[in-house]
């Protein structure tokens, strides 16, 4: 994912080579809209020979490993021979060449240029920016350390500053501070971004960045004290060399260290830097990309599962008739239709995501962060929240395909080993919406001491507050269940409960005398379930935002459904809190139950046509099952006859092992 | 799974070689109690140089597969030489080689001998079962085709007698009538039990049972007319040759035909079989199994978990404190206490499932079926309710490692691709529910008929569902939050609950004037939901149950402990059923909450000790980070260290790719 910053880092900078085009123009001159260029960028690479690649899932690691540096590095040329430099063509074209999966350059593209670009001085830039840029600096970005993740107070790489030389020692004091995961640090990089404890004149200063040299630029061998290599083998990553990095008194110059903002003079002064919360913003903003990113595992699952769905017939619905497609069994429509509701949500949300982050980018450049800490707690909640339901959704869509899901060769295992690290990474997801809660909690209470609130949190005003019922037995709201408007306060009021009774939560904890601290980790589960359902609410609310915005009136008809099923069946889902709440009566709560099926059927005519709608070439989707044509055994067969297995009738462990245990016996 | 087959089939049989032992005498000659022989099985296999193997995790597929057939080899070998022929010890003996895993000769043993046991005629067992016994023959069990699964009638594979040469001309028709998946027919086996509907005298008499030579007894070299390879790589399963077989006119003799039950005469003419459940025995058997396996990767995954979480410091609760264990965060506990309850109760409900198979054996082959009926719905349902839950909560455990469990190092990766599939074979999991919820209605119905049922739906008898509350609005019962008896009343109450819901759904549709078949598909949602709701609480109550068989106070205790926080959590988890059903009342809702925190609490100090007394060997976990000792960071490092990727400092894709593209830029 890091890779997506470099379409924030790179906008609007010159670059140094070649010209940039504003935009890409064909081979018949004519210029080209965003999703034609997309879909231009993609015929490129479809049509290129040079990424006709074997099926990776029939490689070694190495062997995977060495295709992606092998596809990279003719990436990067063809990059340069087309003219393409800006960001997100970039992105698109890379996405497109390594069929969305990472590779072994993504942090030097997507960390290493961008941090230099951030944080260098104008030396520094002058010095590491266009040997990075022309590949002779390969560099990665070296945080995460084998015993401390999320926390990053907690790193333990020490950087002392020596004056008599004027250099940095830098090491690794324990087991748990050798760099741990980054990716190409491994193999491929022969430098690394290395965030270490700044130690100059007696003093620790925190954290900083330095430029540490880890392989020779002739040999690429390890250099002195520079103990790298790959982690090994991971659930899916296959195409990266996630590296270990161990420093044993390794000695930087003194402008190795990145010193736009924080500074240490030759004689070892420290100078802070000013307040910036830059950093604060390329986290959001990658954020905001996985909520996409989420939106987009899911499309291609349901793509698969749901073309296969209807390709598959299995049993019987009515005795003596055919076997009937498994679309048209009522569990599979359950299983798979909200789920698609779910891929289209997610897609408008980081959509939306990412409008907003660039709407304030110009107020933050400028020093106005007062938007930020709202998108902040925002995006950290929906990563959390859209990666975990994206990636159960992905495993839900891999199973409703049988047993050919397990097969490589639907694609599906790829797409889930690839994904679910998002719940891991940029953030551990249930940190994530610790720090959503923490926002709302701190909102809930300036609301309940007459502060007004404003943006996305409204609703925890005391005055909308007043109007929510408070138990099962009071009065039930006039919630319509065929009306999304309804249904959206009805998320809404239930975020607002849920965060009060986090708060009092909270607040009994105190009371018993415990510290804030010990308060808030004995409410931490109530946390988490109103940051849930705060995020749901959003959800919800931007899925019937985005249906104002659609003028063909079938597209709006069938994304009205779709965005009704979305609510409705979140709301079965997590029934206890409406009924709870007192927000639904028992009789709305079967009411519920009855539209959904109805709202099933009446989608299973326009299941195929909204998958296709995404648009997947078969080419990017790589999946037996997903087949546009739906020609899916024939493919099956083939595929399988090219299992490396089946390089030989008679595979050697025959003649091995079995053929001479035969004659013992 | 299928190879637990084997400990059903074979038991009482007389093997053929060598002596069976009736328990295993270790060295100094004294018994050993059950237990104990699995230790010693176990530490046999553990001090054995020939199974200390690389690193599974560092070889290819291929590679796998063969370091798996060596292993199976040595494995047949050692089991004659140590003369372990009981089919308890050869499964532990077996389960220890592989460390769990499935294997190539899997289906040989549990599959092939057991039917060729169960469906040969004398004269068949005479041709094939010693050879089959000593490894000449190597077989497997070929059922699934590529278009058709769970469905068996849907089979296309034909079997054609031909009376002038008194042989079957066995075929496969189309495309998706390719045999699919059964293990070992890859490469390993030379023959299979084919199924396939059997054509004679111009009729089709339905599926039979042939054994058809796939390849050469000499050269291994597939015969003519067969197709026969390896389906290519799947999610796991590395070590198996799941495979595919094609049938072109192949022609097999009158006798290799399954004659035990059904005949075909020499002329042609079909002899019906009597009557036999039996395979469905078998089915119940394995699905049982596969419901303590759910337990076991459960337990394992716990193991890991919440030994890593006691090593893992991260962040902090306290500010100036250290670095608190990850154990101590509320949110944590509530993630994998819960799941820790669940695999004892997993553990618990598959020694029932066991112990109740055995006891009706008898009764089953003395040809009374009474309770197989009520013993199928319910293993059908156990089946999916606990490899659903099991799947979900091994992913649960690896993301609460943070980043390292998604490093092969942590086992849970290999864990989970292994133990998933159990929700798709043996029967869909979505398909075993609907057949629970048919068992559920039938018996309802029957009940309604003012017949008086037996046995574990006893519950939905008239008189007892008069006694339930109706609505939120009526009196709540007298639920007793901190009383398992209570708890369990409740779980039953909804059970009946929503199997009348579901069974009412039925009856509406039918009103519509659809039929009764889409009545049922109509309902299809609310069956599921019925035979989740009737599995969880069967599960509930023999955990309940089982706490009466304890007699130490101090484990009494803690188990008790365990069983509350079990059905506690899963009140919360689906509150809105017991609120819809007024089984709770929303301030009994708010109880469960905070007696849920508090059992987290109490549940702290003891969980290690809980996941220990599991007791799995450092050896079979083969986790680096839920070793025993605790010294996770070292022997991480180390195991990267020796990582293929590792074995050079330079890898060749730097002088193929890297080298020459920094030339050119």
């Amino acid at each position: 994912m890091s890779f997506n910053a470099i379409q924030h880092s790179f906008r609007g900078l010159q670059l140094p080579a070649p010209a940039r085009p504003t935009s890409i123009t064909t081979q018949d001159g004519s210029d080209l809209e965003y999703v034609d260029i997309y879909k231009y960028l993609e015929s490129l690479v479809i049509s290129d020979p040079d990424f006709q690649s074997e099926d990776l899932n029939f490689l070694s690691r190495s062997e995977r490993y060495d295709a992606a540096v092998k596809k990279s590095a003719q990436m990067i040329l063809k990059l340069r021979e087309y003219g393409i430099s800006d960001p997100e063509e970039i992105y698109c074209y890379k996405s497109c060449v390594h069929r969305g999966r990472a590779e072994p350059l993504d942090l030097h593209l997507g960390m290493f240029l961008p941090t230099l670009l951030n944080q260098a001085s104008p030396e520094q830039m002058e010095t590491f920016f266009i040997p990075a840029w022309n590949l002779e600096i390969i560099g990665t970005y070296a945080q995460t350390e084998m015993g401390h993740g999320t926390h990053l107070r907690g790193l333990e790489t020490t950087a002392t500053y020596d004056p008599a030389t004027q250099e940095f020692v830098m090491n690794s004091p324990t087991i748990t501070s050798i760099k741990w995961w980054p990716g190409g640090l491994g193999k491929t990089s022969n430098h690394a971004i290395v965030l270490a404890q700044l130690h100059t004149q007696g003093k620790c200063h925190g954290l900083q960045a330095f430029i540490v040299p880890l392989r020779s630029m002739n040999t690429h061998m390890p250099l002195p004290g520079v103990v790298v290599g790959d982690i090994g083998p991971k659930f899916g990553f296959d195409e990266v060399d996630n590296g270990y990095l161990k420093l044993e008194n390794v000695r930087i110059p003194r402008d190795h260290m990145l010193m736009k903002y924080a500074k240490v003079e030759a004689d070892g002064t420290y100078v802070k830097p000013p307040s910036a919360k830059l950093t604060y913003g390329t986290m959001v903003f990658i954020r905001s990309m996985i909520v996409g990113e989420a939106g987009h595992a899911l499309a291609k699952s349901c793509t698969i599962a749901i073309r296969y769905s209807s390709v598959r017939h299995q049993s019987e619905i009515r005795p003596g008739e055919p076997e009937p497609q498994i679309m048209d069994y009522q569990t599979q429509q359950y299983k798979l239709f909200p789920l698609l509701a779910t891929a289209y949500a997610y897609k408008f949300v980081g959509q939306y995501m990412n409008q907003v982050y660039h709407r304030i980018t110009g107020d933050i450049s400028q020093g106005d962060f007062s938007e930020l800490p709202e998108l902040h707690a925002l995006s950290a909640g929906l990563k959390a929240f859209t990666t975990w339901t994206a990636s159960a959704g992905i495993e839900v869509c891999r199973m409703a395909c049988g047993g050919h899901g397990y097969s490589r060769c639907s694609a599906l295992p790829d797409i889930y080993v690839n994904f679910v690290p998002t719940c891991t990474y940029e953030g551990e997801n249930t940190v994530m919406m610790l720090q959503t809660a923490r926002f709302l909690i701190k909102s809930y209470r300036q609301a309940s001491a007459g502060h007004q609130l404003s943006g996305i949190v409204s609703y925890l005003n005391e005055s909308e507050r007043r109007l929510q019922p408070q138990s099962v037995s009071s009065r039930p709201t006039v919630v319509n269940v065929n009306d999304l408007a309804s249904l959206v306060d009805a998320y809404k009021l239930r975020a607002a409960k849920l965060v009060e009774m986090a708060a009092k939560s909270i607040q009994q904890e105190l009371q018993k005398r415990v510290s804030q601290e010990d308060a808030w980790n004995n409410s931490a589960i109530d946390l988490v379930r109103a940051s849930d359902a705060h995020c749901h609410y959003v959800v919800v609310k931007l899925f019937a935002a985005k249906l104002g915005e659609i003028g063909d009136t079938g597209v709006h008809s069938v994304l009205s459904t779709l965005a009704l099923l979305y609510a409705l069946q979140g709301i079965q889902q997590h029934s206890g809190d409406f009924l709870q709440t007192g927000l639904l009566s028992v009789p709305q709560l079967s009411q519920v139950s009855q539209r959904l099926k109805d709202l099933l059927a009446q989608l299973r005519p326009n299941a195929v046509a909204l998958v296709d709608a995404f648009d997947y070439r078969d080419e990017m989707l790589n999946s037996v099952l997903g087949r546009y044509d739906g020609n899916v055994y024939e493919h099956m067969f083939e595929w399988a006859r090219r299992s490396p297995l089946n390089k030989t009738e008679v595979h050697e462990s025959y003649h091995k092992y079995l053929k001479p245990l035969q004659a013992k016996l």
